[in-house]
């Protein structure tokens, strides 16, 4: 091995922010509002974009989460469901998050997935994804979702994907709102 | 920043191997042999699926290679694609591969993009797509490509990144036969 190709690192108000958190939340508001926070945090620090995302288990036990990192690594691929899944891969220790259906994990995220977290989900192993804004609440700010299935929804279901929407989504799609107010960076606008 | 969540390294052998290579390829058919080359060494040595994949500037000057290294690596993530794409963005210094139209690079993939990679390429920059094996070659060995548009090349075309098929397609092809006749895993299966 050599020089790596990519590292992730979370930046240090992420871990100051996990170490004064709950470790468990047993309601799904309660994880739903969790990646929201992140998702304000993360503009507020000048980390990245304004998307949070948590791997959690069925019990509402938080095993990783996940902020946009694209600005500030360089790195068009760490969009928050991203950042979140490799980091719940790298703390479970295996790249089958559910481990062949044996255990049951979701994906929080604070905005419905693009097409690239969209195609991503399948492949990490989580049984569920739950998300706050819709697509077009991202669109409305000027973020590009991609080229996705009309019916996204139902291709994650066929798949044993439980896909549940608009939990807070006027709290998500406040921050999103927020980003855009302040003259947030919008990459690759549509 | 504490412990890196995510950290990609390249194998001894590629690191090797690219010591050895040359720099630039001027025709499509070298950069199109150079990636299934890596596809056959990634499975001669064990460190992932049959999958290569590289970035190229617009005189055929190699910027990044890119191996499968889900299974060694535990990231479902860690397509050829999305390697290639991330050690790209890392060499350029920018999540924007092609710095707002103003340079013209190409991703070279073995195989057809998956869901995920589909939807990462746009993100990436890249103004260029060409491929070897088709979806259905993929397929044919037991890989899913994941719920993909149907007019995925019009998607990507309609969003100035052409798309070239067919390349070295049955070289390619016998690489993805020779990994399913010797056994490899194959994961996430559909």
């Amino acid at each position: 091995m050599t020089d790596p190709v990519l590292t992730i690192c979370f930046p240090d108000w992420l871990n100051d922010f996990l170490s004064g958190s709950p470790v468990t939340f047993p309601e799904v508001e309660a994880r739903m509002r969790f990646v929201i926070k992140l998702s304000r945090l993360n503009t507020q620090h000048g980390s990245g974009g304004p998307f949070g995302a948590a791997v959690f288990d069925i019990n509402g036990g938080l095993v990783a989460p996940g902020i946009n990192l694209v600005a500030s690594s360089g790195c068009s691929l760490l969009h928050a469901e991203v950042v979140a899944l490799a980091a719940a891969q790298r703390v479970l220790g295996r790249y089958d998050i559910g481990d062949g259906g044996r255990f049951l994990y979701e994906l929080y995220s604070s905005s419905e997935p693009c097409a690239m977290c969209f195609g991503a989900i399948p492949w990490s192993g989580v049984s569920g994804l739950v998300c706050g804004a819709r697509d077009e609440d991202v669109r409305a700010i000027g973020f590009d979702e991609g080229a996705k299935l009309t019916d996204w929804v139902s291709a994650l279901t066929r798949r044993g994907i439980r896909v549940e929407r608009d939990v807070l989504r006027a709290e998500a799609r406040a921050v999103l709102e927020g980003y855009a107010a302040a003259g947030g960076l919008v990459y690759n606008p549509g």
